[in-house]
């Protein structure tokens, strides 16, 4: 490894790396790697601002892919959810798709700086678009940890980064759920974590593109406390019955994680 | 008070009651009267078949009537909800809807044993036919404990009376909605108790009669299990933005409430 003191800009413009990592994989300056506490996978992430959050683990703790299965996620970020879903399940392939340029690059030094390109890809492209890049019925699965905010809530993030991210800029949940119905086989299934203030919006919209419902999870960050999360899995055509599992409580008291969160994350 | 030890029937074709309580109510045989630990009041129930249940004290918990406000019960069975709400609120008035003959007379009984007269009536009616009644947007609060299981679930009680409470035999979720709509004045609150596995299709229901769910509480018999009841706020006309309350846990062990639910209770 090597570690630059002074990070500038080689000839051809781009970044000079800070450290080599294994596998000949550049990290940033502006980036760091943090262990996944699975497989000794480890990711890699930009020091500020753009970060997997406890809603993504949650989600891959709560997703099933069976042995053999295809599956996509939409908007992958740090592609934390295709490579925590990799170590996690015997799922076949793992496809994560971002539309932002550096990210997705980033994403894909994870994938090669875990060795684990042969099961785990990704690839730049746009949700609103990803059933005619992929092709329909293409996945028994699909994941999302979609932007959470609507235009009518709060204000947009000045750090455009941030807000394609979190507000609805590039996409909305309606996009969402109509391209992960198109992508999913019949019977297959979507995983999304969302939040839970907009719960009936999120099943009004899973309905209209016959994805119906069938399990439901909150998360409430204390065991008193109004829910922040909701995980949701829904069948491409299923018929409505919904099991509403027991609570993820995060919290057991200030700063100390119930053991139900240890157990997620893997410690 | 005249315990009869051989009841029988007048000579007018009525049961001979079997006790004379306060008010000069009678009980008959097949009755039972329980305390409800709040403001000293009583209700009249079957001792076999019909009997209210956790799910209207915990409505009577979650609703919310302020001074002033008129609220309905939608099939109030024993009458357990406007009793409860007519001691634990401000309300100005309380109305109790039933179909059924013989129980709505048992609640109108539970309503003289009390001497509450005068905030709480216990009407005859159809909930179908309930905004032709009572006439459109003439109440603040409608709340109901409907019957939970649609045709599609379990086979029909064999004996009609807990059949028609169980079961939507006489009025669907639709039908609740709908009424519950047009008797509340715009900005109006419906508060309903259900099954967390029909969650889907009760927001689709309330968001067709633009009833915006506003409040919602899952309920689990142990932290660990799924929600076995929800209780849902919806307003009138309202925006869409939910407020996913603290789950309410009904057992801390096997046989031993939580002090949440003896708060309920009013112990």
């Amino acid at each position: 490894m090597t570690l630059q003191d002074d990070p500038g800009r080689t000839e051809d413009g781009h970044p000079v790396p800070a450290v080599m990592l294994a596998n000949d994989v550049p990290l940033y300056e502006d980036e760091l790697v943090d262990d996944l506490q699975r497989n000794h996978y480890q990711i890699i992430q930009k020091k500020k601002g753009f970060k997997f959050g406890m809603d993504a683990v949650l989600l891959s703790g709560f997703a099933k892919v069976n042995d053999g299965e295809r599956a996509i996620d939409l908007g992958t970020g740090t592609g934390i959810i295709p490579i925590l879903l990799s170590a996690k399940t015997e799922g076949k392939h793992f496809t994560g798709l971002e539309i932002q340029e550096d990210i997705c690059e980033m994403a894909q030094r994870s994938v090669r700086l875990n060795g684990i390109g042969e099961r785990v890809e990704i690839l730049r492209g746009d949700i609103k678009e990803a059933s005619k890049q992929f092709g329909a019925a293409s996945f028994e699965v699909v994941t999302s940890n979609p932007p959470y905010m609507n235009d009518s809530h709060g204000l947009k993030n000045p750090n455009l980064r941030k807000a394609i991210s979190r507000h609805e800029v590039l996409c909305t949940l309606d996009d969402v759920c109509r391209e992960a119905a198109k992508l999913l086989v019949p019977g297959g299934r979507f995983y999304m974590v969302h939040r839970p203030h907009r719960i009936a919006e999120i099943i009004t919209a899973l309905k209209q593109y016959r994805l119906e419902p069938k399990r439901m999870k909150f998360v409430h960050p204390f065991s008193d406390r109004d829910a922040n999360m909701v995980l949701i899995e829904a069948v491409r055509g299923g018929n409505p019955m919904v099991k509403l599992e027991a609570p993820i409580i995060v919290y057991k008291s200030q700063g100390v994680y119930t053991d139900e969160i240890y157990e997620i994350y893997g410690y």
